[in-house]
């Protein structure tokens, strides 16, 4: 049966991903799953917390009406109200509901937000490595994605987005803590972008919207915080979900929060935007349960452990890394002997049973990216095929 | 804030009903909520039956890990062979698993539908009068909406669908039981659509899918059973939810069943779209629900007795309509001697404190549609009000 042409060409673009993870399959049915170390998916693999439990069961109990039928396509306004404090605190503003739209999770809040804001061959910046979803995301409403290279230890280039700016620009786009870098872009940092975005809209009459996909925010280490967007610039929009604090991947549940001066028309564009799309409104239930968990915090204490088995474990195999601030990756860089070919070195790693995914895939050859989803013994047992790997590759 | 100019322009043509809606609203903080007569939305108003509240604890309930985070993009294995068992019965044919992806809400199954199969500038037919979110969904992913005339009785009119096919169709959309209208297309109705798809198909060599959305499906009544689809017709996609059947809108929770003949490429390409399109996966806790419900029937009997309610109420107040054979609408004329003004004659019911959504907004100026997710007693106690409407109208 024939599908779209575009759809097509994507599926085989994709077709290296998809092949790795069958032959990831593979590899744990002829070894067992047990002595494979699959470091390549980004699934959280705590559960959810005590209280997220606690809270489903008590609402799923609750017989009130209507409960499981539809609500305002911007969601229920209680949670829209509780995420608004939250946002509020965490960004350093003072929104309320009317700033919030709940999602379908972070990418149902991206792909809103693009469909809000594009106009036909409208341009979305983003700073290399970046999450490969965003160029279908921007592809599927009519944008072009511009990809520009990152700065040293991949920090946000903002020479290169200054230069990348112009009437087109719609909105360029973050993501802190960085998947798949792990980096979290400093105070100064997001200052920087805010004043050469704030200078090209004075200049040219468009300002461009600072999307900041931000999933891993409560995903930091050493006490760090990552900074906040909505009041560093005004025209900013947050996409955000409980994928990955809560361990609520499949269940799909996010938010997108503006700052204060966005005002009716916007939001009633991501409400109609949410309508049309199809997403209709976030999950009922979900809206429900994370309305009452805006205090729960991620377990960082069990990643932050991780973290440093697989600083440790990388360390003794002589591989180089970028220090993971945030979010649960560790970017691996290719070893110079390999002249920075990521897909021959995840072939030579898969030999010894280790799984990782090519920086290519993120824009970013040359490294490898692993995902520290898995328990910290199984990181730790990792150890001896890394180191073998390594040898081999070597020589 | 600048939003997208195709989003600010259907903002303003869809801001009728906004109206419509805000004024409805207004009515009832002025009367009193229970002095309106509400037909204007399609919200069951019916509680989920009690074997879904079961089975929701039940399963909140279980700690199995890794229950609330991703699964594959098309769903749970389990719950596509559940749900393939149920399409296989209702539409006569044999289909499994790989024959379902799970989406969310039959609004998501569109979306994924029309952007896996959608190359730029594509053709959808769809027969008048249809659900107004059909324009946007097509829209969505370049498609062009051709609308055709309907039959006398609002059947469809298999000539004018015959007429409009051309090398562009990329699909044929049919809702059945029907919203607005409450007609649900016989048996051969489908088979002479399934007809002169086929021939058109040999014809150019293209074979136009054939998208049957059917949310309505069980909602069908005098022991009348929606005729199959994808037995009629191989090129047959069905999208549906159980928005409708187990009351559960507001939880996102459908799927997309194929027919036997579609291999892998189309399937491949619906799991894509539903990943790229941000849905990612439909919510796992619903996922897992409607896999243990898929004998729970809709509680048709409630909608019945509303149904007959409906229809003396028009009777007496001398108003014709179509006989509602399914869904939970009815689709009543508008006075002759109103010359077929829809809005006026909601703006004379609205007088009176009844609310319907203007056939225009379908594709059927003239007429007006009344939703009967309303308790009996409201029904009932519109019937002067009606007969005031109608008396004032002539008047």
């Amino acid at each position: 049966m024939p599908v779209a042409r575009a759809i097509r060409d994507a599926m085989e673009n994709s077709s290296m991903i998809r092949k790795m993870f069958e032959e990831g399959l593979e590899l744990k049915k002829k070894h067992g799953a047990d002595k494979v170390f699959d470091f390549s998916l980004g699934n959280p693999d705590l559960e959810p917390p005590a209280e997220f439990r606690e809270t489903l069961l008590r609402l799923a109990a609750e017989e009130r009406a209507g409960s499981h039928g539809y609500m305002p396509n911007a969601g229920y306004p209680h949670a829209r109200e509780a995420l608004a404090r939250k946002a509020s605190r965490e960004h350093n503003v003072e929104i309320d509901g009317r700033h919030i739209v709940m999602s379908t999770g972070a990418a149902g809040a991206m792909n809103v937000i693009l469909k809000a804001i594009l106009n036909p061959d409208d341009e979305v910046i983003v700073c290399r490595p970046f999450f490969m979803e965003y160029r279908p995301y921007v592809a599927n409403h009519g944008g072009i994605l511009i990809e520009v290279p990152p700065a040293p230890r991949f920090d946000l280039n903002i020479d290169a987005i200054r230069d990348a700016l112009t009437e087109k620009t719609a909105a360029v786009l973050i993501n802190s803590p960085n998947n798949p870098t792990g980096r979290v872009y400093s105070e100064e940092t997001i200052a920087a972008l805010a004043d050469i975005m704030l200078r090209h809209g004075k200049k040219t009459g468009r300002f461009p919207y600072l999307i900041a996909d931000e999933p891993y925010r409560e995903l930091v280490y050493d006490g760090a915080v990552t900074p906040p967007v909505l009041c560093a610039y005004p025209h900013s929009l947050v996409a955000t979900s409980y994928s990955k604090n809560l361990s609520l991947a499949g269940e799909r549940i996010g938010y997108i929060a503006a700052g204060p001066q966005n005002k009716d028309t916007l939001m009633d564009a991501l409400v109609y935007a949410t309508r049309v799309l199809g997403y209709v409104n976030a999950p009922a239930l979900m809206q429900r349960c994370v309305a009452e968990l805006t205090d729960i915090k991620a377990n960082t204490a069990v990643y932050a452990a991780r973290r440093e088995a697989f600083k440790r474990t990388l360390d003794e195999a002589g591989l180089e890394y970028i220090e993971p601030e945030g979010a649960f990756y560790i970017f691996c860089k290719v070893p110079a002997e390999s002249r920075g070919d990521d897909a021959a070195f995840v072939n030579e790693l898969k030999k010894h049973l280790i799984l990782g995914v090519p920086g290519s895939g993120f824009g970013a050859p040359g490294w490898v990216r692993f995902a520290y989803c898995v328990n910290e013994e199984t990181i730790k047992a990792s150890a001896p095929a890394f180191k073998a790997a390594r040898g081999r590759f070597l020589g």
